[in-house]
């Protein structure tokens, strides 16, 4: 950059054309998957009332919130009544709240753009980022996971996410394991925040936070790390959730999501993972989280929050979402962006008179579908606009000067080959829709 | 609406599926016909450093900017750092300050997205609206006039607008007007601003203002007035123009745009207009403006701006750019919008075990590319399931029940005759893939 006063706002970025397009065609594939499951996209306000968002993140949440200054004569109250959306869910409740009725029944949406947070800009963190999010709204049904979590795996397929794999557990679940290992219940909380660790701690690490961190007894602490971390961790689990009601309900929303996702996700890349926990406590029934090979952390997340709509300003309604971190994805995924603008056609301009053949020319290689581009610069030179079409990626470049005029023709270079041949003008245009449509052919085939 | 505290914030609009749908088809409509130019997306961020927008507006725009507070512990001093982008262009500018070299030359450039001003929100004005610009930055050529005009037509053609006029003339044009009318030279700015009324005001009001309001003498005012609005008035100003060295320039500009573009966009669509002046005054050559009928003002504007990117903070680049009012332009196309979502195929679900093969057989239909929706309901009754599948917008329904189960079909039901049709579960995918295919013809025909 040539000076930071340039540069974009701490934590922003700018995108230009090549990480743009990779970007937008992530998204589009994500779109795509989503609209066949007959998801409807949503597009709130980049702001919402202060009002709206305050109070539902928690305190830390809170200080993250970008908020706008009152206008006119309120600018120097120095208070603010507006603030930049800080996540999709909040304004999901506002919609549901707002619209009622006027909503399909249940009220399956999407959503796919950017929300902003005053993090500490970091490696990978930024203050305005992408966030995409399916949900579902007012419905009970068990096949509602299997939706959530089918629509998000084939997302995770279209942008080309490979080796992932589905881990779920249940809240109920995680609630009749602290009862059948004897946790008391104003602990069964906390505990599981610590329990939550045993992917990145090791299993004494684990123990000691729960013993002198959270206060449970020394024998339950070990036997709980030890079953949750043995090799047959889940057989030692089905077999104790089985011995306690909330461990059988919790097992069986997770078994029902393993036999009805199971088949269309295929059943190895889906499985139940009675260590998961997820932070969030508004879950209420199935959770679930995405890992891939080489990543620390989820790449996308989600569950059942039958509560949290009421919680966050709407009408109390079962719902249960997934939500893909797109940035993340986006970052693991091939660097390769699309880099230049690759052109089918690139139309030089040797002197004043050729540019009126060269706009009409061009006008009708556009209309046919083709890229096309002319040259804007002020060099007469052949050689330069030689440059220019090949720094541009053009596929062909048209020439044109006094000798072509004289005979009638133009003469079309083949960029890759550098082959030249001359044809007449009228039949230029059909000659080079017919040639990009063969280059274009094998990309096809 | 249920309540005030649920709608979004003053001026700005939540967007369900129908609308939202109708906004991305123009808009994606759009971006095609700038990629077949050659044009480069570009996104910068929602917010810039304050002080790369203030300034920048004049001061009935800074009073338009929404400011965001600083944050933590400067929360309190009720200053902010950060502003909410209000237009395109200032982030342009930056961009090519920022990048450089590194961009390709000349830049090309367009973006379609929102911007936020603290507008009092009104019948059909936003604080949070989309625009979407177009320009080339690097170029003196006057070829790049007739790009960014033909791409701007292209783009309107793509989104459905007819009858549009483009209406072209030239800052050096004005300029030689006011010199052989006889105008003072520190008159003529302000002269100009009342004559851009002549649209709007009767000619004796225009005549009143520039003698009592700008100072002009009266004999100058109604004599420019008179030859403006003749019915002859281009033949009388190409006349006047052309004694005049800056009328003459500026005349040139003129038709060599018409001489360019004028093949491509249809010369009945873009002519000479001599009392088109545009407020702005960063304009430097070329200027334009879209008018269609029933709508007074402007659809579109742009023009050429050589100084304005430096006066915005980046280098001193020739630039030239056209501005399409997607807001205004989406209002008047038919208020049709893509209504409630239309699916292919509805599966019901009649009891638990339909449900897996429910999930099965819908996962087959959404991999073969069709929209397809399991029913998310508590009821089991046939007839509510049934109208869900119609409020959907269903083609076909597929229904599965026990005696279904036993003879080991479906039922296949076209929702539009209502005729219904026993199909192998086996056969069920293929059919339902094969039917859509045939309904689904007759609008790609």
């Amino acid at each position: 950059m040539a000076s930071k006063q340039f540069e974009p706002a701490s934590g922003t970025r700018d995108f230009l054309a090549g990480e743009l397009r990779r970007r937008e065609r992530l998204f589009a594939a994500t779109r795509g998957v989503f609209e066949r499951y007959g998801f409807e996209p949503l597009q709130t306000p980049a702001f919402e009332r202060l009002e709206t968002l305050t109070g539902k993140y928690g305190d830390e949440g809170d200080k993250l919130i970008f908020k706008i200054l009152r206008r006119g004569e309120h600018e120097a109250t120095g208070e603010a009544d507006l603030a930049l959306r800080y996540d999709l869910t909040v304004p999901l409740a506002r919609v549901v709240a707002a619209y009622g009725s006027r909503l399909p029944s249940p009220y399956k949406r999407y959503a796919i753009g950017p929300v902003w947070r005053a993090d500490r800009p970091g490696k990978g963190r930024f203050r305005e980022f992408t966030q995409c999010d399916v949900d579902v709204v007012g419905s009970a049904s068990p096949l509602v996971e299997a939706e959530v979590v089918c629509a998000g795996a084939d997302a995770l397929d279209a942008m080309g996410v490979t080796g992932y794999t589905i881990l779920v557990n249940s809240r109920q679940a995680l609630n009749g394991l602290m009862e059948v290992y004897g946790v008391p219940t104003d602990l069964a909380g906390v505990a599981l925040i610590t329990l939550d660790k045993l992917d990145k701690l090791a299993p004494a690490q684990v123990v000691a936070e729960l013993v002198q961190g959270r206060g449970l007894a020394e024998a339950t602490a070990r036997s709980l790390v030890d079953d949750l971390t043995a090799d047959d961790a889940v057989v030692r689990m089905r077999k104790a959730l089985a011995g306690n009601d909330a461990g059988r309900a919790g097992l069986a929303e997770v078994d029902r999501l393993l036999e009805l996702a199971g088949p269309h996700i295929g059943p190895e890349r889906i499985r139940f993972a009675p260590n998961l926990v997820r932070g969030l406590d508004y879950y209420t029934g199935a959770i679930w989280e995405v890992t891939a090979p080489g990543m620390p952390g989820a790449i996308a997340s989600g569950g059942r929050y039958d509560h949290l709509i009421e919680a966050l300003g709407g009408p109390d309604l079962p719902a249960c979402g997934f939500s893909l971190g797109v940035e993340r994805i986006l970052g693991i995924l091939e660097e390769a962006d699309d880099g230049a603008t690759v052109i089918d056609v690139a139309v030089t301009v040797m002197d004043e008179e050729s540019s009126t053949e060269a706009v009409r020319l061009i006008g009708g290689l556009r209309r046919a579908g083709l890229t096309a581009e002319v040259y804007l610069g002020g060099s007469r030179k052949f050689a330069k606009q030689l440059k220019w079409a090949s720094d541009r990626g053009a596929r062909f470049a048209v020439l044109s000067g006094p000798s072509e005029r004289a005979e009638g023709v133009v003469t079309v270079r083949d960029m890759t080959s550098g082959d030249q041949e001359r044809v007449p003008v009228g039949e230029a245009l059909t000659h080079l829709a017919d040639r990009c449509a063969m280059k274009a052919a094998p990309d096809n085939a």
